[in-house]
């Protein structure tokens, strides 16, 4: 959570509250942050003001992001965040532009940020979230990735964020990564021929996926494999519960049936052609490092670039300082930054 | 410590260290980030690579910080420090450039960094360190500067970090300060017009001392307000030790005399004219909120600013995520950036 921006005092805070008032308590860090973060605004101080909304947003997030089992509540805090976000983001330095493809029935919500140094055509990383996070959390990680001169592209797919109430967790989410390429091939800014593809935690398991099936990709990084989700039966309880949550369906063996469809490499994995880097913590508690191993045994006509930690966990999460930079390094490497 | 950019997890393991392990656990952090931040430079990851060797010369300030008992263990913490953030400071970016300016018998090292954006002649901020901090630690604050468009200049004065050994603290601050302010007039890059003071700790006497003997400043910020040392005795043993520490007298009652003479704001507080912004928590247990109040009384000539935050600490550096933009916004909105 402080990886990601949270203040480290509200953490802190947050560790000695029940359960139950985990929502409440997050939701009134919210509401002081936003209130500080219009304050500034008025008194013109832009870049505080975005970055105090900006944290707000992250609040929100928090105080939603394990509420699997009220669903009203849980959009609640999802809207706020989504809110919040879109009010920072111009804001942000450099700033986070809005953009809304549509495809089929829906549009894909997505932010755009380019960096301030260097010329227009940018290479580009498309950033996915996981089970439970979306495009609004990645800011930092976009930084870090903008100063090494690569534009960031973070996007909503079926089950995450914005598009889970019309569209929950499906086969193929590859279709959206797509179409998000079909997109920023026609951005002026971008250069098409350099895009890489990352995805975090659950999408350590899109981002791959989405690499193999679209051969414009130069590049992919899975921050934490996940080949499949075989190892359902021995997850925690709650994050089954969001596995379930995230499918729309209340039946739990259809849901369960959709997620076997859904989430499985092996029916694309061998296309995977372009150099990917895999990081993963040896004691990731939600997927172990056997989906290493199966990624490495089928991914035969890829150049892996494989990263186990062995004092990491989920995502390498606590070694943030570390392995994020050498992420945004092999990204910008592959990528060709100039 | 989180606060000015020390990883989290190395914080969270050193909470079991032992004081007597202290050292050798902060300067083993400070070996593997040196070794990582090499290995990154080696394959062209400069900007890695210098966010590396910095982490690594703040582990090795913190292995150092509280270590007054033994002053040759102290002074290779600091060397350490010294030499991994010049090694560090090319790759920052924006780049910190080393300066070094003659004055009497000694040279005041300094580091300068400019925004990337805007042009030249840019607003600066000039930053006075503490009791035990440095101009190597203010790093991140800088870059709250350097995002709202002013340069900063930090600086280390007589009982600071590299000229401790030849200077320890001693009375008239302010001749340093203002030598820095000659160098700065000289500079092309920098509008001497447009500057700016700010101190952190007993940097925050340091700061109003300099811009009351220094009609050249436009605005000063006390990072913590003290007006002198009349609380002494009520302090913590080990606080009353570094203040000795850093006078670099052996005989205690003579450096108490130096002390009660070197810090002491009235001969000079009546001077002050510049727009003056005094941020205190009302919890720091080390200037009570009673220096505000002096401050406030004496300082007449000048507009202050007070902010005294309800469930602050000393600097209110667990409110880092709040303060910290407010003092630079208010250093921008002051020193008129364009």
């Amino acid at each position: 959570m402080v990886a990601d921006g949270l203040p480290l005092d509200d953490v802190e805070r947050a560790a000695e509250v029940s359960v139950d008032d985990w929502y409440g308590y997050w939701i009134e860090r919210c509401d002081d942050y936003e209130r500080l973060g219009d304050q500034a605004l008025a008194g013109g101080s832009t870049i505080t003001g975005g970055g105090l909304l900006w944290t707000a947003s992250l609040c929100a997030h928090y105080a939603q992001y394990i509420w699997w089992k009220e669903a009203a509540i849980r959009q609640a805090g999802q809207s706020r965040k989504v809110d919040l976000y879109r009010r920072a983001a111009p804001h942000l330095d450099p700033p986070s532009e809005r953009v809304d493809i549509p495809f089929g029935d829906v549009t894909i919500p997505a932010y755009l940020r380019l960096p301030t140094r260097g010329t227009a055509p940018f290479p580009c990383v498309v950033l996915i979230g996981g089970l439970e996070s979306t495009k609004e959390e990645s800011r930092l990680f976009e930084e870090l990735c903008l100063a090494r001169g690569l534009a960031t592209f973070a996007f909503d797919g079926p089950g995450q964020g914005e598009l889970f109430p019309e569209h929950g967790l499906q086969p193929r989410f590859e279709r959206y990564t797509s179409r998000v390429v079909d997109y920023l091939e026609e951005r002026d800014e971008i250069d098409g021929g350099r895009l890489g593809v990352l995805g975090r935690s659950l999408g350590g398991y899109y981002a791959p996926r989405s690499a193999a099936a679209d051969q414009r990709f130069a590049a992919a990084v899975a921050w934490g494999a996940c080949y499949d989700v075989s190892e359902f039966e021995q997850m925690k309880p709650e994050l089954r519960e969001g596995f379930i949550y995230v499918t729309g369906i209340e039946d739990h063996e259809a849901a369960r049936r959709l997620l076997d469809e859904a989430i499985d490499l092996s029916d694309v994995i061998g296309d995977l052609r372009c150099p990917t880097y895999v990081l993963h913590g040896a004691h990731d508690d939600i997927f172990s490092v056997r989906h290493v191993d199966r990624l490495r045994e089928a991914a035969v006509g890829a150049e892996l670039e494989v990263v186990v930690e062995p004092d990491g966990d989920h995502c390498c999460h606590e070694l943030a300082h570390v392995v994020r930079p050498r992420m945004a390094d092999w990204l910008a490497q592959n990528l060709q930054v100039r």
